[in-house]
């Protein structure tokens, strides 16, 4: 297969499209994040990258704690609506409902079906535009009626993805396969 | 919305299902990770969690350099077992053809229709079973009939996706609409 060369690119994809609640002066704020992934099963750790010109950022220092809330269809353009504006201009603090966990202090989403309650960690900076949260996931709340046996329904979830070559939200799609699993009979190609 | 508690879990979906190439000991090496994600917009930044005891650790540190690629569905099965084998006991440099870019020493996978080479900034460790690579994109490498005018066309791209709390690979699905655009006209909730 011939490749075309597209040079320094930030195409990995997909990336979660999620809503990071935190206290910000005193209040609520939401803002949208892609750039948050985990990075340890064992205790829960996840990274959330952010600019450091956001005015997300000093609330999450001082609080040391924020959100991570996954997203739906539904909510696509309410959660959009809270990357476009700045809490700095706007009080966000109305956009979602917010709830608390047993940090006290990490504004979930109430309309987010599933909310990650964080205890900030460790602030990485690698000494470029953007800096690293790393936290602690303290706490994971589910609405109800997603979970059977203690197992998440992950398609009626339906949680929101982002695809960063088209800048699109989309929902995810079909079952391929079942991880760590759907390998083991497959040897390396022999031709 | 009644929530449950579920305590501290790895919940966040969806998560990307790449392939990670590698010179381990003189042969380039493949893992599968899904605790990859981008950390930067400009310069380009990824940054890669692995769990200290993988194999490719020691070879990321020697070159400085590793590869992200992004599979599809066809390729689920031959990506799955490169994530169920480890390069200390098996050769896996047959499982997907290596090429080559500006570094010379990030193999990545010319199955795989979508290649980030990346040339590593920093290793971070959180003190915790992982450790984090963080990385500057220098290169994007796409099969070139998923490429008009320069932009990836994403459906036919069908990028592997990986949802933790059900352990399935899967399809990314529908467009929900565009990011920074379909939230414009949304105000915050008024009642």
């Amino acid at each position: 297969m011939e490749k075309t060369a597209l040079g320094p690119t930030t195409y990995l994809c997909p990336m979660p499209a999620v809503l990071i609640g935190a206290m910000v002066d005193d209040r609520p704020n939401y803002m949208v994040a892609a750039y948050c992934g985990l990075v340890q099963h064992d205790p829960p750790m996840i990274a959330l990258s952010l600019a450091k010109t956001h005015y997300t950022n000093a609330g999450i220092r001082k609080s040391g704690a924020f959100s991570v809330n996954v997203a739906t269809p539904e909510l696509a353009e309410r959660l959009d609506h809270c990357g476009i504006v700045s809490g700095r201009t706007d009080d966000k603090s109305g956009c979602f409902t917010a709830f608390y966990g047993s940090l006290g202090n990490a504004p979930m989403a109430a309309e987010c079906p599933l909310n990650l309650e964080c205890r900030l960690i460790q602030i990485v900076d690698f000494l470029g535009t953007n800096e690293l949260f790393i936290a602690e996931i303290v706490g994971t709340y589910v609405n109800s009626d997603l979970v059977t046996d203690g197992h998440i329904d992950v398609a009626r979830l339906d949680p929101l993805i982002f695809t960063v070559p088209d800048s699109m939200y989309r929902r995810i799609g079909d079952i391929v396969g079942r991880a760590w699993h759907i390998g083991r009979c497959t040897g390396p190609p022999t031709g």
